[in-house]
């Protein structure tokens, strides 16, 4: 294992406080390293929580994975005044080996980014929750893994995969996907990846959308880009009109090559929340 | 090789028109593809140019690598009113296998955006040159690569290198640096790294700085933090105050694993121009 690390036992620790030092004006860490927060809390709006804690009147926006479902379903419980989006954007497979269901994936950052800007205008929790369930529903992603993730306590890859493979469909945690396959050119990856989205969103993928190409974390922005390049061509000649787009590192496997194209498909509404200003770590724009 | 492309002969080109594609608010693609610029040029404004290209009235920026060098040289021979930053801040090797004296590295991104506000100023052409020297003198950077880049056309690793073993020094092409040792912790490989940089800046090494933790590309954020989070500790418990930070992979190697630390020593005046709005394809803050 090749990491930049100092102890398989203190990495998260180490790297969540490089994460809040490089960001301090607008991050905090919570106790127990449990958690990362905004540094200034808004009183009066709608609080999102995205993987981890619980709170009181706030938004869960949660991937589906069982373990997270169930975790946030506990909190839930526990708590008043919590609704919940559950995203479920991977058109890989219907099932896997974390899901009942499809597995929420890049797409979730689509969500966070446009019910993130509804929540910081003020808009209340319940039209929130529905505006999150109609990005997601506009939203499908799929991924391609080139290389394993190796997790650093297992200190080896997570799958073997052969030097001329590609594992079509592979989750974030590195989990199966839809098939093996032979390296193939970009341009004939994108096409799989392409129809399978535009085959799933059926009579939606027409007209205005945000395209997302996503990195794993070993993948380089030159690639990206040449992916971007090719999904561009063939959702436009099947009349989607790209408007918005995003390429870079966001939704990663520690450091897996691959990407994921991630479509959704945008109203004038969320086309105006994504526009909105934001400043986090991984996203700023505006302000 | 495992990359996404279709054909090495039109790697750079797909890739080009992806990025200029992806950034079509704000970029611009050249002819016969030779280069990329802003959109829209601000006339009265001295222009900046680097990597390539030649002009009027202009700035170059140029890392000091000797084809590089000898290009622009004869570029502004060629034309008028054009003054050069030859960027060195590389205190791995004094010499290398592309250049004469030290290799412009990662620190040239600090020169240019840092040059780059006061041009956006209105800062006219010998004032911007004064500075942008100023800045590059204030500069150091070291990095260390876990693993060869793969150039496309090559099909195979510029160099080998044994699965427990990196290498100090690095160059950006993948050229040899100062030492091949073993795998080390990351407090030990930054405490190498920052010892060179402030030994080499020496009296100049103390009060507020820039922190750049910068990824070669097949190294994911979460361990790029944690180098962050050690360097940070060793810079600060010697008389540095980290007043800035950047942590991402800005000056990459195509799939290199590895990273290069950088330090930029702040004045007054150049925490301000890093402060000032930019709007690129790589930063984009206060707009």
């Amino acid at each position: 294992m090749k990491k930049f690390l100092n102890s398989v036992d203190t990495v998260l620790t180490e790297s969540l406080d490089g994460f809040v030092a490089a960001h301090s004006d607008i991050l905090a860490i919570g106790d127990e390293h449990k958690f990362v927060r905004r540094k200034t809390l808004k009183p009066g709006k709608v609080a999102l929580i995205s993987g981890g804690g619980s709170g009181h009147g706030c938004l869960f926006i949660v991937k589906n994975y069982e373990g997270d479902v169930m975790n946030f379903d506990m909190a839930a419980e526990m708590s008043d005044g919590v609704l919940q989006v559950v995203t479920n954007d991977d058109v890989a497979v219907e099932n896997s080996s974390y899901t009942t269901g499809r597995r929420g994936v890049a797409g979730t950052l689509v969500v966070e980014k446009i019910v993130g800007a509804a929540a910081e205008q003020g808009m209340p929790l319940p039209e929130l929750k529905a505006l999150g369930d109609r990005v997601n529903a506009a939203t499908r992603s799929m991924g391609v893994a080139l290389t394993s993730c190796t997790v650093p306590a297992a200190g080896r890859p997570t799958f073997d995969i052969g030097h001329n493979e590609m594992e079509f469909g592979v989750g974030i945690h590195g989990e199966p996907g839809r098939r093996r396959d032979d390296l193939k050119g970009a341009d004939a990856i994108a096409e799989e990846i392409c129809t399978a989205i535009l085959g799933d969103l059926g009579d939606r993928a027409w007209g205005p959308a945000l395209l997302f190409v996503n990195g794993f974390g070993g993948t380089p922005s030159m690639e990206l880009y040449l992916m971007y390049n090719s999904a561009r061509k063939i959702f436009e000649k099947r009349g989607v009109t790209v408007t918005r787009s995003l390429v870079g590192s966001y939704v990663t496997s520690l450091d897996m090559a691959g990407c994921s194209i991630t479509l959704t498909m945008l109203e004038d509404e969320t086309t105006a929340l994504w526009d909105a200003p934001v400043h986090t770590a991984a996203l700023r724009w505006g302000m």
